[in-house]
């Protein structure tokens, strides 16, 4: 085996389609299986797919046959799978491919905020994983489920951890500005979007305002502890194709000067850079000095769509510091989250029983320890 | 005389083309002259506009010349002037016609916050029009300069009005998503704008996190002391032609029900409602109750493009409440603003010794003492 | 009865509601009944429309109970119908309507190239109303259907018209830039169409190609011989609002110089003109001489957007003469089509059996015979 | 001498942007001077420039200082300049270039109509190379200039070709619709363009019509001789970053059915491909049978932006076939044009008097006489 096989679940919709892409020429891991719904099953991909991705269909996968959405249909053909699951979908299909086997890495929303799954951005809180073991247990699970936050939220917590690691935040109030593919497709209808912006995305501010919580929270006695700051949200669908913008400001618990807030970001280092992820950007953070970036078309792409690029940082009249980031939100905010977390869980050996890693070309384990 | 001839300085960019636009079929106020720069002076103002609204240039203006924008080519043909000139040219002109006995309603931030200009929206400070007399004998002049703020601040204002007046605001936290009509023409370039926004208007948030405390102070012993409380704001330009969209942040004073806070938006009645001036919108606050409303392209227009919408109201997890708000930035937010501050000029008297209101039409004057 | 009480067939649509906002304040008619589709029937107007026009639900309509879309629901309620029903269903429902005694006024597709259905621009072939009576004589209806042609088509042939009679047709290029309010709601999805466009829209150059030729056609012996010349049309989706643009190159059959096809451009005047209907745009066709008009944003108004806006005229190095053109497609180019048709109709007479006009306030019949 | 070093004329710019992200990684050529206006010579490139490409700045040129774009500037630090000169510099200084023995690769339109300057694009009409010997000796330059077309002339030309080969053209009816990077920066001002598209750019459907037949002309006796076909266009600016579209009717001179002119269009194979030279798109045109296809978001990159994308290839009621073309107006549109007539000249010995080729890695000279 040079690769692991890998299968998606929700291949067609827009974030499967960057699993696709981003899984195409990947190292570590190969397109086994494109999974999909009882309309698309038993179908070449290239056909039942809406393609909305401007670089052509990988040529591997054009012709590839679209297998029903179940674990029957995927046993035996791959050793792990990537979810794009709708909420809804996932909160049904996803523990049944846990129970069956599968390490599931998912985007979907439905089990984020279980207390024993892991809800983790490698660069915030690797550590989490080890609520895979406290999941099997307890569930009786072979397989097991791990998520990623939410587009929006990944992005606002990448910069926020070095802050709160460094100066603890007490206050965090974010505006955000979101691109129109972060509501699938087809989502958004146009006379809603040309000359407009519609101030309001269902669900979208509760789950800015809870997940950072846990993500920035501390695992005691398996379970996590809830980081203790307050969060308030207000988001905003803007006519942008691709990358979030988010106007964030902060009140630290420990007062910090403008120098100190930027090299506590530009000097981060998060644990998928310092083990080398293949997907992982170098920064995961990049601090711009010019006035009026980061701005979407300019750079939603940094380190591959990876990182995340903090701008404006200047210090806030009311509170303590303020500044606007921005972020690929179907690459780091969706499928390469789940993609980062898989290299993460792979090299931190939480795929050894379900993968040959020793045959793997390419890979370099490196034990949990090392963290 | 049947109306007041007014002229208007800087009447060919976009702000001047909304003061033509909105006096066209003014009942007070008609368009006497039109002044431009040297580069227009002489030429028939159909000829040198370029013409950006989307109503066509009304017939009586298209042939008029343009006059050079002094205070002698203006002597004798007009009683007052509106000013849509750019900053510069406002901070040495407006002085000149001032001086010159002309009363000026002038657009400009120039002269906003010299402590004995009034910055008036008639809704929320319109006794502060009584910095005119002390304006006029400190400097010696028989004209003033009467000031409107900064587009985004207008319409924030107008909503906090109440609730400062009601519960006393304590924190501000305010985001913009401005529309591109706000930087003038040729202002933003489309490369800026196209599938992107840009998260910096130079000198905006100065402007929106210091008149508001001018607008909502008060008059002591000939002066204005500022209202005490601290906003932030973070300023954005989106891919909208007119409308700027504002999410709010308020800590209030005292504790206040959802309800109350609510009541007091809807009820709201400012002096140009009970006074009916022509411009005013019927109500000046707009309460919506829908979770996506307001959006720019349905909104922008209300009241004729005077209104402030106020939409999706609801607790904040970390201070108390906060809104969406929006307006029209080049109506309401800039030549409507200059108007409703004559209208109310008028009708208390201001404009007595430069107008022969006993023969104007349509006009019916309210002492001052009615406010 | 002050004025005709008219039924709207698809009222929650964008058509649909172009026909509330132009009924709203009209001299001849007044809304009597909206009908919907089952989801909406037996709710108030205000809760099930998605309200998606610039100018606020007309108030009279808010609470309007919603009624089924049925020729027994209507029956009693109005004399008339305009109908806003998407093609399958107008198909259906139309001939029931007409055969229960109903005028149909019809923006559909469905009915459109029937030999017996009058296909009428008022500016064009109002002499086509009088196929009215073969299709009832033929049908064996009491009532009877008109439709007007596709929002492109329209235009178009507005712009075709005087040069067809002036100097003959014999090539016809066309392509057009088209607006998303064409597509209805949702429509065309924002991922589609932010930083991009579509070409292609289905059925729609067959629509542009064909009905032409019947609009321009002669009325013989109780059908339509069709014109006779040849057209080309591209059709493509454009990130705009409202406003049709079209590019169109023509051949005419007889030698003319420029300045006379401007001059018969510029001078046209068709029957609704000369009778002064209330919708009626006066003129029809605007000719502008600016080399950069019409552009959507600015022209699609023109005329309270039932004018036809024609721009850079100027010879063509292959065929005879090209130019632009620009209309409002849900105004003019749908609702506003229909509407005008019905007030020539009633004008003409052909309402005479289902109205009584002397019992109506503010109209002047004009008997056919004046055309 | 590993790589041809290269000097860019209007670097700063957006076509010269361009130049340096292509120029970045080119296996034959290396950028060596940069150079500018008055205003930016001297300064660091990554200072005065104002990046709007969404790759970041090549690290190696971001220090670089900006040279005057004068001959002796460069004289001695490269062997060859591409230019991205606007059109008035380009026709003063580029033939300095060439007189002072440089070759120049131009974008600038200045003097691609020259009789003895060569309009070029490899895929069509390399031997029109051989004008470079006519140039030098009836001008008595040592250097010498060859031009590429117009963007939007670059990519209709390179989907006539094969159909003028093989069938013959007579009539083309070309309708534009181009991105606005296609203006330069700033170019188009955001309130022409969000919600608006503008029916015209100076000059550009004069280009279209004649360059073509420049294009597809027959080099005889030290000239070319244009071929003899018609050619029509509109051109229109669309709310789109990049790409242009283009709608095309054309007229062949031989009977063709849809089929052999898919197949044309299909099979083409250019000298570029042929050669494989670095930046040829493989192929060259791509037919796409999908029929909402091409559109600039999805078909912009085909082939690293340098293909030309075919679609809706269909039979015209009027003329022969219609169908839509796009391609990328910033990559082979300008700089990539310019960069793919130097590799060809390099490869068919045109610098061998310029550049020690035998030193160039990664380079296999061809002999004219191969094409």
């Amino acid at each position: 085996m040079g690769k692991v096989r890998v299968g998606i679940l929700g291949a067609t919709g827009p974030v499967g389609q960057r699993f696709v892409q981003m899984l195409a020429n990947h190292p570590w891991f190969e397109i086994a299986v494109l999974a999909g719904s009882e309309r698309s099953a038993g179908k070449a991909y290239g056909e039942v797919v809406h393609w909305i991705l401007d670089t052509p269909i990988p040529p591997e996968v054009k012709d590839m046959v679209v297998a029903a959405g179940t674990p029957d249909a995927l046993q035996g053909r791959c050793e792990m799978v990537f979810s794009a699951l709708p909420s809804g979908a996932a909160r049904e299909l996803e523990p049944q491919f846990a129970a069956a086997g599968f390490p599931v890495f998912s985007n979907a929303s439905a089990l984020r905020m279980e207390p024993d799954v892991p809800l983790v951005i490698p660069e915030v809180n690797p550590e989490h994983l080890a609520l895979i073991r406290v999941q099997q247990e307890r569930r009786g699970w072979k397989g097991f489920v791990v998520t990623n936050p939410n587009c929006s939220t990944i992005h606002l917590v990448c910069a926020l951890k070095p802050l709160h690691d460094a100066f603890g935040l007490e206050q965090v109030f974010v505006t955000t500005l979101q691109a129109v593919s972060g509501a699938g497709y087809p989502g958004v209808a146009s006379l809603d979007i040309v000359d407009n912006l519609i101030p309001y995305i269902p669900g979208e501010e509760e789950k800015i305002e809870r997940e950072p919580l846990k993500l920035l929270g501390t695992l005691v006695h398996q379970h996590v502890e809830p980081a203790r700051f307050a969060i308030s949200a207000a988001v905003h669908r803007v006519p942008v194709v691709d990358g979030h913008t988010e106007a964030v400001v902060v009140k630290l618990r420990t007062r910090a000067s403008l120098e100190e807030v930027a090299h506590t970001l530009r000097t981060f280092q998060g644990v998928p850079q310092r083990l080398g992820l293949p997907t992982a950007p170098q920064p995961a953070i990049i601090l711009r000095e010019e006035p009026d970036r980061p701005q979407p078309r300019l750079d939603r792409n940094a380190g591959n769509g990876m990182a995340t690029t903090v701008g404006r940082l200047r210090p806030d009249p009311v509170l303590d510091y303020k500044f606007v980031l921005l972020g690929h939100n179907t690459v780091r905010g969706a499928a390469g989250a789940s993609l980062l977390n898989a290299e993460l869980a792979l090299t931190l050996g939480y795929l050894d029983e379900f993968v040959d890693t020793a045959s793997l070309e390419a890979f370099q384990p490196h034990p949990a320890t090392t963290l």
